[in-house]
């Protein structure tokens, strides 16, 4: 069964809060938006048929460490053997919890990590949970086989290191083709920053970085996809940044999409 | 001669309103647009000149019905041997009485359909004229040779099965490339829904379903025709949803565009 | 050394103002706009040790032949034989000042200029620096060895015949690859205006000419140059017409990467 | 007890739709938006303590007869003796139904409308269920002792008429002071229309009407009702028109306010 | 006969231009804009009828002399004994000829002035037709028997000079009342330019001065002037600020009651 | 001498992060925003000249206790005895470190604190420096001789209690009179928050409060202060919200408008 749920976190980021508001406009897209409820494949994606939707956690204060401790004990007592987890942030600081309770079921597990951030720093503003870290976090508490970064742009020296100390796979958004997944193991877990889009077509995320994906070259790459995907999560879509909801409406359809390659 | 009729009709759209002010401010782009009156291929495109301008058809009420006689009428009477139409609308409902007087004329008719959406219903809210439905009522009536569509990805499994019952060619918004019109036949109609182009590209529309064409490659597909072009609408362009009159001077060029392929 | 200047003047565009306001927006997306200081290729680019900010031009009032001796004179002090100046505008009428100040210091001068329009007015309004008409005042004084234009979408009969004129090599937008400047040669100066962006990537222009390159291809475009880049503008960015500084943070990108492959 | 219920209808609206997305927005402002539950009054307003929210009707299609009737039964079924309902709208066309139900359980009603528009035409398009039409309908039927008019600035000769013709008390809102109001009597129901506020402080609605109250002056209006409030409705908020969510702020707060005074 | 006239002239604003693009956006709101045609004391605006349109006034190029005598021969021809002509700029230049061909046949002509500045200089940016002079202008040729200011407050030492050189009275924002215009004389010229209001309620202007009017103080003061109004002009409306088109319904109300006032 | 300084800390927001940006945004109002630099008293208001421009604080992380610190730490440097300081935040935690500084040499300061909320929690997500608690930690250490409240329209249960228990002087915003400071005694420090206005005049808050002041009554209650201010600060102005620099504008305004009260 694939569950989504939605983590309103937050308070990891650095520029702008904002993300936990995002569940719920995403889910407002599926009523108010105009779309239907089928992804490109024909699969009709339905809550409650086709994935069951767990609805958001809730968080008792804004302390990174108890934000951590929520979400894992979550993602751990949701994931049985059978299911899927795709959450929806927040800030990309969720990913590290999640896949640290991912790491205890598939101690085989690969990572795409979709992004204009390496999201590698050691240490920023003194925050281990910080949203520029979760993937240093990740890969020093070795929870992955291989960690593939896609779309990155904003590599600075500090990080060039830390993604050869770790030996991360990063296709620079210079050198994107299609192709540049095609050696992908599973099973995979895909972790999407909505700020890889370029910001034409995503004004709603916290950090505009001129230069990124085309929604269209984004749901190209996740159809593209070809070992089986175990996980997921769509996050630092930022409503308050949002015009007209459009940023809602291509979180919703990455969020069929992802489940249409998830089933 | 090629003439050029607003057909500001709305009252068929199932999600928002606002289509039928489309007409007036296209025309604006003229002179408040900071554009100049020249196609890419370097055709002057001049009211009075290259094409005559017939102002807006008049509504009664809102009535589907009337309007559909209202404008079947007027291109009909409009459409003399030597007469090539462009319509700007309003929504989609507009393009199903157009084809059906042209039918008449062009018995050998064939249609080349742009849009993110197949508009195949058969029963949209019990409207038989419903935006959502105007290639169905297209397709029953046999008013076409073929129907070509371009840029969709939104198929649902009824329309999926509308488009099997009715031969439909359609080049899924995933599978586009720009040969995907070379065996396209004349005389040709192209009905062009601007929701085909990404929300980036033309925000003022009611259905913004991301993942489309760049103007750019829409430019591309209509500049690459091959055949005689004997009549085009513009649709759904919204101005109660544009940003800085962005998707007007979209809508602008375009129409300079299909006449330039159109003389 | 790489210095950095803002010319802050829109007296000579025809139809909106306010790209005066753009070089003290551009610099704030160094602090305010969530990126950081590295380009692409990794180098760190930071005013001080990468580049010296000069701060901006002061200009008495807004008369053109006036503003023309105030951009050319301080050029000229400015650019001291080991320097190379990237400016800042203000609106295009800047780069005809600039580029005289350069053709002096580099008699073999050759032109790239990216742009949606020509620039090669003869006569725009009555006002010999208007900014449609940079251009064509460079090529009658005969200050480049060559100009290539890249981008182009609007041209006239007018402007065509200027081309042809003044033997301007003109990749129009509908035949671009990125291999159009292969040919080009060095000493090279770069003249900017970001109206060449599609108006999705680049709302924050006076003029919005859709069909224009996406952010990533003219990052391309930049980073393929292979002849030593000498000087260079960035021109018409217009803050009042922009939407969360989507496009000064283009702006402040296309500096960091006009910088790393001028140094 | 009181009960809050959204009525997402939209399609007797005349110029633009977009009202029948107005109820969830408001509800996502309880969390979204910064406020807190309280009154101005002092008074917490908790659903589940304060008022129970019924969620919104679901209406089977856009026809206004059928429309009529669902609301009609729901509001019908919903006001028990004790009972008093808040209705969401929805366009303005909802107030009829509700109306009539509630005539039926009081059957001295007296109504405030307050309101930009006095919404009193005897036919507009042919649609007796018009959005311009409720309070013709009502007063035809004799479902209310008397109908006060606050905020109207769009009369005409054909509303001014039937104002006469049913003798409702209208201050114009040139007219407007605090005391307007001081003779109403109850039973009260109170329809607010968010357009009777100025644009400036309600952008989020179909018809922009300036020269309205401010938010603060319609506070005060609602917080001088001195006689028993039994039920009222907010309607016409349109989302696709609203700029940073701020009429929907003001539509919770309103709400708030409403509940205090109703309790 | 009232006759409306558009002059769409901006060259000699100082700091946005747009004001030229402003009476055809006004113009539109007659249709697209929700509004009906009634002035809130029960007249109905009606072209042909209550006033005629004369369209817009073409300028060859954008000199300001030329401007000064095109605008001055147009209102010269058109102004015959018995007519009244409302002019819709264009920025604020387009007064001093209009008054100076207003002066001729009206030698006892007073001028009500409502403005969020006093548009006194002596000189600014060398320009003696500059939208900063107007009333400097008007004075020094003597063309009024008195002018009074109301909604001022951006006075600096300067204007302060010239005021009292001229003899002008201010009401100055922070001292408005309704009564402050109970001793004005007629034939009176209304002179309105839009910033007077606060942003709030207009934002579709170019020079932002918080503090303004409210769109229904306006009104108020309007509707209560009790001499003969024999002309009135409403500028500085700029629609490329504008948001929603809420300043181009604010126009078009301020139409309908200036000629309301005019009759 | 009056000092103005920029205080650009947001780390203590509870809902949006942004007002960092508010100091420079609003600095540049005096270049980029068609603003004179004279109060509505007739002074001019230059920097150097009436006031001393500090530039910002440097934070070099987002501790709220080393913020704490760091604001208290300047504070107490730049206040010598003759000097009065005017900051501009960052959020309304900032108060309470600058006043703590103040109350060491005004031993008999007194407090006008305008706001839309009481900003009196005693505990808001256990962070002591939250922007909801300056107020309670200010009263707590007994650093004013009085506290009086003016635009208050959100108190809840808790906060009640807690004006109660320190004694706070409350004038809720729906009971402003323009005399409800006419009992303030001085030396008084003016603590601003800009969401004090109705959210049209300033949108560029990051809470929205429908119902409160217009910029107009702002501006009065602060003209109308005759005791001698000592101090005063300007905060939560969230530029990532304002429309068009809008609220810029207003928060310029008031810089000018304090100074002409400071001197």
């Amino acid at each position: 069964m694939i569950k989504v749920a939605g983590i309103p976190f937050d308070a990891n980021s650095s520029f702008l809060k904002g993300s936990s508001y995002a569940p719920r406009r995403i889910r407002l897209m599926d009523i108010d938006g105009s779309a239907n409820a089928f992804a490109e494949n024909g699969l009709e994606v339905l809550n409650g048929v086709t994935y069951n939707d767990m609805g958001d956690i809730n968080f008792a204060n804004t302390n990174p460490a108890a934000a951590y401790e929520t979400i894992h004990s979550f993602v751990a007592t949701q994931l049985m053997p059978d299911d899927k987890l795709l959450c929806l942030g927040g800030d990309h600081s969720i990913s590290f919890p999640i896949i640290a309770a991912y790491a205890k079921q598939y101690p085989d597990l690969h990572i795409l990590h979709i992004d204009a951030h390496a999201d590698l720093y050691d240490n920023f503003d003194d925050n281990p949970y910080s949203h520029a870290s979760p993937f240093a976090r990740i890969m020093e508490a070795g929870l992955a086989q291989s960690l593939t970064q896609v779309g990155i742009r904003t590599l600075n020296t500090h990080q060039r290191e830390q993604a050869k100390r770790f030996g991360v796979h990063i296709t620079a958004m210079k050198d994107f083709t299609p192709a540049c997944i095609d050696a992908i193991k599973g099973p995979l877990y895909v972790s999407l920053d909505l700020d890889v889009l370029d910001p034409a077509f995503a004004p709603g995320v916290s950090h505009h970085e001129p230069g990124g994906l085309s929604t269209r070259q984004l749901l190209q790459l996740l159809q593209n996809i070809k070992v089986p995907v175990v996980g997921a999560d769509i996050v630092e879509y930022n409503p308050t940044r949002d015009v007209h909801n459009m940023t809602a409406m291509v979180a919703y359809k990455l969020l069929k999409e992802l489940i249409a390659i998830m089933v």
